[in-house]
Parts: structure tokens; sequence; C-alpha cells
């Protein structure tokens, strides 16, 4: 295995932080394909728990999971045209099977709309067949250009959620609770305070009325599109012919959600947590919680054995022990690199008086510990890390929102890799030439005062608004 | 939603009852794409089920779980001749995308060998970082002729492991530690007898040096291979360039296994216990344990009170709750035929001395149960069931075993659709001959001594033979 490198210093080069953190830290290896990534046992580990737990969130709303087909026919893609146009670009394409050319050709799925679409017609024939509230985990692919390990490969791993309802109410609270899912999720498991806004009609989903995003800060200022749920409407129940007899016998069509987050969120909390030791893995959904390592345990032989104990009585948590005979100090990089929210070092000296000195991840505080509280001890610092690592990333995004009434002001926050609070009245074309000039992209409209401003006025184009939006750069 | 229609009795046509029950039992639908199904909720769930419990164990055995990439780029499949000859005519290639030919093609993975072991190569370096023991859930695509739900589908999921080894013994004791786990989980979890052997030559993994199986009964008396696990030896390690220094500090190609379950699982356990009401899932993997129906509700108050409060009272169980207006014989119907172990009826006449009536799915059973004993009584029913099921299993298997010395008594036991055990010193050649004259297979090679000939000769070519094979007919 490869041995622990130097890691680049966030304020050096946040870019080169990124890829020696992922790569040291045993995240990720490059695929045999280009821009495409191997999820090593740790960011795997991560994706799983942030699966599982996610996961208990839907079913307490009754989202059943399926598995719907990873391979949509030519035909099926082309019945709705904004959809087929956002996604075209990016599609990759089986035209041959075992040497021989097919007749029709087949996309591998950026995303399962028209698939589910295709299922639902057949599901549904009367308002008592509503909702349909589905999910499927699975990987999708769309061929990007540029990629970054975890938060732009050209495959990834995904959970969509498609839904239809016989009202268009219905179907838009939906929108809005699991958005609010994945707000509070993020917040309790990954530690990451996000941003609930509306997407603008140019940075919305291809094919949806209205999308709703979560945006989340990274250290280096930067957003990242961290959650979206859309409201399609009947954009796709049309083409796709999805109708239901309503209460009154009426012949109408569905009204149709979808939503999703992504393994971009292995990157997100990477991005918001890590230090220049590694990442931190918040310890909700760390797959390891506690790195327990011995000190010279091959000069005193009660340490060796002190150590498995402290393991056995921490059975409860996920634990690993590192008992091998490499330098102390190696064995504490490698534990805070691959971001263990605890350490805990079991060495001779402690011993004498039953005590081992615990670590914190994120406050790198040792602390002296009696064997016998350890448990006690270590229930309240995990407690204490998740809290923390959230009230840090939260204390980071206020610090760094700037209301800017006009060019100079946003110009300005834009530099200093800040989020821009406007009031913005441009348009799809407006938001083109911004991105041009200042590297920024609208992140979402926020709710009418949610902040202050002086003057009703656009920052850009001096037309009269009150329409609150988010500018900055993002991944 | 579809009505429940008329399911083909088993005895009448097995191959139509299964079409029916996987149907009406809201299992699957076809997909979009000829030969892909959609996974339902009840079969999704049953899978996620599997998915849960088999990870468990894999972890038990320090199994890591990674993902490795969709795509597998031409030249990386070419390099093993077998493996590619076995997989070429079933691989769906990419050759364009967004309307443009790429340079290179690309494979869909039909399994995923070849990632593996161009991951491994960059991942080893000396014996000290073996063995590596991972593993994915994924989806695979082969375009297969001929499909049927479940059992042969195009895609379809599984898990993969692959591992490497500084020694042969070592890889060889993992090939069977890994069919054991498998032997013991479907015994243990999806209620499932099944014999391990070894394939021939003839049926082995295309690129494997042995391939062992697990191979299982289904109620028509068709053998269905429930999972293999395959040593593969320097096979791939060699043109992939897995090597290590060994303890000697000698370069030596590292020594590979792999192993795989797939969602045919899902139409193993549906053919091994279904009935002509539908399909019985062993409790301990069933998406839903319990069906409560109430009968008559809407005539008598009490009556949906008392099914929630049972309701509640079971919450450590997985239960639905039918409180619909439906005829009581729908509801009974319904729950049936989607397999739901242990069904409760709650209604006005039982209610007035405190009672519910339980009805097993698995001898279909009426019994009558105090609702303060209800919680003790479904806990021992539910492993009742699962007991049962794999007994009735297992006696069936045991019942269909025909020990065949000639021709004669073998071209008999394959009519009937029994497992013709035999001493067979054929080739691949004659395999397949005896295929063409009576439609079967070698299943796999048994331990010596495991049945009693009275003569040591092999029933089709009389040559000298003390080689245990079974024969059947397969899915």
């Amino acid at each position: 295995m490869k041995q622990i490198e130097k890691i680049t210093p966030q304020k050096e080069n946040f870019a080169r932080w990124y890829t020696d953190v992922v790569q040291n830290g045993d995240l990720m290896a490059y695929g045999s394909t280009k821009g495409s990534i191997i999820f090593k046992p740790l960011s795997y580990g991560i994706w799983q728990n942030i699966q599982q737990n996610l996961d208990k969130e839907f079913k307490k709303l009754n989202v059943k999971n399926v598995y719907l087909p990873l391979l949509i026919p030519e035909n099926l893609l082309n019945k709705e045209k904004d959809h087929l146009k956002g996604f075209n670009p990016e599609l990759a394409t089986i035209t041959e099977v075992g040497g021989k050319k097919l007749s029709e050709k087949y996309f591998i799925r950026p995303t399962s709309e028209t698939l589910f679409c295709d299922f639902f017609a057949n599901e549904v024939e009367s308002y008592n067949d509503l909702p349909l509230i589905l999910n499927q985990w699975v990987n999708v692919l769309r061929w990007e250009k540029t990629t970054n390990p975890f938060l732009r490969t050209r495959e990834f791993l995904w959970q969509e959620g498609h839904t239809i309802h016989a009202t268009k109410k219905e179907a838009m609270d939906l929108t809005k609770k699991m958005i609010n899912v994945y707000h509070k999720f993020l917040k309790d498991y990954l530690a990451l305070p996000t941003i609930i806004g509306r997407k603008t009609e140019h940075e919305k989903f291809a094919g949806a009325e209205v999308t709703l995003t979560v945006e989340a800060m990274m250290k280096d200022g930067k957003a990242l599109q961290s959650g979206t749920s859309h409201y399609i409407g009947q954009n796709f129940s049309k083409p796709f012919k999805i109708a239901f007899k309503n209460i009154n016998n009426e012949e109408e069509y569905a009204y149709e959600t979808s939503w999703g987050v992504s393994t971009r969120l292995l990157g997100a909390l990477i991005m918001a947590h890590g230090d220049d030791r590694g990442i931190i893995i918040p310890p909700k959904i760390a797959p390891i919680q506690i790195d327990i390592v011995t000190l010279f345990a091959n000069k005193n032989e009660g340490v060796l054995e002190a150590a498995k104990n402290i393991k056995k009585s921490l059975s409860k948590f996920r634990v690993e022990l590192d008992s091998s005979d490499k330098m102390p100090g190696f064995k504490a990089a490698n534990s805070e690199i691959h971001g263990t929210p605890i350490r805990i070092e079991v060495g001779p000296r402690d011993l004498e008086t039953n005590e081992v000195i615990i670590v914190r991840r994120d406050t790198l505080e040792k602390i002296k510990c009696l064997i016998e509280n350890i448990k006690e001890k270590v229930t309240k610092l995990l407690d204490e890390i998740q809290t923390n690592l959230y009230e840090k990333a939260l204390e980071r995004l206020n610090a760094n929102f700037v209301v800017c009434e006009n060019w100079e002001e946003f110009e300005k926050a834009i530099s200093e890799q800040k989020f821009a609070v406007t009031l913005f009245e441009g348009n799809g074309e407006d938001e083109v030439k911004i991105k041009e000039l200042t590297g920024a992209s609208t992140r979402c409209i926020l709710p009418k005062n949610s902040f202050n401003f002086k003057k009703s006025k656009c920052f850009y184009t001096n037309k009269k608004s009150n329409r609150i939006v988010i500018f900055a750069k993002a991944y």
C-alpha cells in the first residue's frame, strides 16, 4: 500500500489539498475508465451509512424502494424534449452487443424520470392508486468533460425518488417535504448546515417546473449543491400519458416530483470539515468511530491485552485496533488522515495509573481518561464532536454571507469567495454573463425578507426587485 | 392497480404458475427494454433484506465493501482470453456519447474480475498488503437471448466478492469458506436447502480453475444454481501483473478468488416455497411479516381500534394493516398471494371474546388467539414457519435424489424431473450430448462416497469411475 505522503495545506492550495486527502486518505483510486473512480472501503462505508440512515427517514414517509433498469431505449428518452436536450450531450450510448449492431440504441440512465414515467403509466388507473411514492438507490452515468473525485464523476451513486400524485398541491407539498428531509439529514448526520432555496429558471432541472435545492458552503467559500427536489408537474405525465380517473370520474394527468442526493455528499463532507491533517468524518456516519492504537506494545506485555479489553468494552461502537509495531507518530497520522473521530492511545506509562489518552480528531485535544470511565467518556465525546463540527460549519456559513447592493460590492464578495446575497431580476442570459465575468452562478432564490436591503433594486439590471438571490462560485 | 387474477395451478403448468405469481403478486413488471424487469417494492424489499443480512455475515469475515466502475474499457477485457470468450457474445457495448463516436469501446460489466485485477495491481506491493478481501453490491448486464423474471434477466443485481492472497492454500480455503457461508445463509434465511459441490470443467466459470456451487431444487424438481465461489488461482494475476514480494523477498503472482449470489435467489425462493395461492416468503427476509386485516370494520367501531392496538403491540415485527372496506375474502387472497407469513384477522365476532384469528401462510392453518397472548404467539409462529419451510424443502430434496447406474435409470430419473446421482467420467462433449438427449446438465461433482453405488462404472461411457456427479434439468 501507498505510504502517507505530504498533504498540501488548505490555505496554500485548496484544490490540491482535496486531491491529496482523497488519495492519501484511502478514499478513492482512479478507475480504468477516464473520469471514473473506485470507492475504497472508507468512502463506500460512509456512503453505506448515509444510505442506511437516509433510507430510514424515507421509510417514515412511506417511501417504497424499487429497482428500475439501467438502460433507456432511445424512443423513451425522446418523449420529453427539454429533458432530452438537457442530457443529450452526456449520454453513453449502446449501439452493439457482442460485435453486432443493434436495431435500436440504448442510453445508460443519466437519471430515470423517463423509465419511471413509462412504469407509472401502466400502474395507475384511478385516484385510488395514488400517490405512488417510490425511490431507488442506483448508479447513473453522465459523460462529463471535466471531473473531480466524488464531486463530478462520470458515474456516480445516488438515490432518486419519483412520485406521482392526484393533485398539484399534494405534489408540491411533497417536493417541499423532501428538501426539508435532506436539510435535516445533512444537519443531523453529516454535520452540514445548508440553505434551502429555489433554483432560477436558468439553473433548474431539465424538465422540472420548480427545483428546490439545499446549498452548502465548503471551507474555501465555494458552494456545493447537496440535494435537489423537483416539482415536475404534468411535464412528463402528458407525453407519457400517466392519466387517472379523478374523484369526479374525469380523466386527468398525474402530478409528479423527483428528488435526489448523490455521492457528491462525500465531497461535501470532506471539504466542509477536513483540515491539514486529513478528512474528519462526523461520528454518526463514520465507518470507524474509534481507532485504538497501541504504543510500544512490543516492549510491554500489558499494552496489547489492555487495548483488546478496551475494544471489547466499546463493542457498541465501530472500533478498530491498530496493534502493529509501527511508530506512534505514524499510527497517529494514519488515524488522523482517515478522519476517525476519536483515537485512543494505549501505552505503558498511562497504563500504570489505569489511564489512556483520548484524542479528538476535530480539536486535536488530548484527554486523559481512566479505563473504567472510557465508555461513558467516549459516548459523550462522539456527541460533542458531531455537534462541534456542525457548529463550526454553521459559524463559517453565517460569517460569509455578504449583502451586495451594487456591482462593486458583488464583485468584491465573489472575488473573496463569499456568498453574495443580492436582489436580482436578471434572466438566463444575464446569469451566463455574470458567470463569465466573475465565475459566480446563482445558487438559489431565498424566501422574501430573509435579508434586509436598503434599496429594492436589482444589483445588475437596476430593475425594481425584491427577489433575493444568492450567487457564489460553486463546485 | 391490477386486480388479482387467476393463478394457474402448479401441477397444471409450473412455468405459467411462476409467471402468474410474479406478476399478480406485485413482484415485478416488465421494463421498457426487452429482457429487463422492474423490481417492485415487494421483491426489492426481499433483496434488501438478503443484502443486509448477508452483508453482516461478510463483515464477520472482514470483507470490506467497495464500488468499482460500471464500464470496462475494451483493452482491459481482452487481457484474459478464456474470460473474454466466455462473455463476449453478451457484452453490451458503448461506442458513442451524445451522438459522437468514441475512440475506444466500453463494455458494461458482465462481472468485474478484470476491473478488480486492474485495481489490485496498483494496490499490492508486498505480502504485508495481503490478503485483500473486497466485495461490491452492484448491477451487471449480460445480453441473454431468452429471459425469465429474476431467473435470467439481462440486467441483474448481485454481490461479487473478489479477493487476493499470498498463497494458493489461503485462496482455496477462502473459496471453500464462502460457499459454506452461502450454504448456511440460504438455509438460515431463505429456508433453502442446497447441495455443495464442484462444477465440471465444462460448467465452470470462464477463467476459474475451480468453481464451487450451491444447487437448490425447485418444486418442479429442476435445479437452480444459487451461488458460486471460484478459485481463480493465478489465471488473472499473471496477465494483469498482480505481483507482490513474498516473505522471502521474491516476486510472486497473487492467488485470487471470486464469489457471488444474485437476484436469482428471488426466483429460487418463489419456486421452492410457493403454492397455488401465491408465493410464501420466509419470515426472516419477509419485508412484511404480518398482515393485519380488519373484517367488517365499517359495521363495528371497535374493530379498527383493536386492529391498530394490535399493530402497535407488534411494533418489533414488520407489520401492515389493511383496514380497507374490501371483502374479507379479497383481503385474505391479497395477503396470501403476496406471501406474508402470518395474517391476523380482526373481526367483530372474535373481538367479543377478546380473540383474533391467526392464519399461517405455509400451512393455511387458522389459530384462535387471545389478544393479550398475541405477541408471544406470533414470535413462536414466525420461528415455526421459518423452520417448517426449510424442512419441507429438505424433505423434497432428499426424496428426489435417484441413484442411476445405467442409461435407462438415468433417462427415467431425468424424465421424472429428479436429481440423477451418477458415476460419470465423460468430458464436455459428452455433457453436451447428454443435454441434447435429455435436457439435463451436470449440476456438480459431489465428495467421494456421498452415495453408494453397486458398480464403479460411468453410467454413460462405461469407463471405470468413482466420480459422483449430479445431473438435472436446470433453470
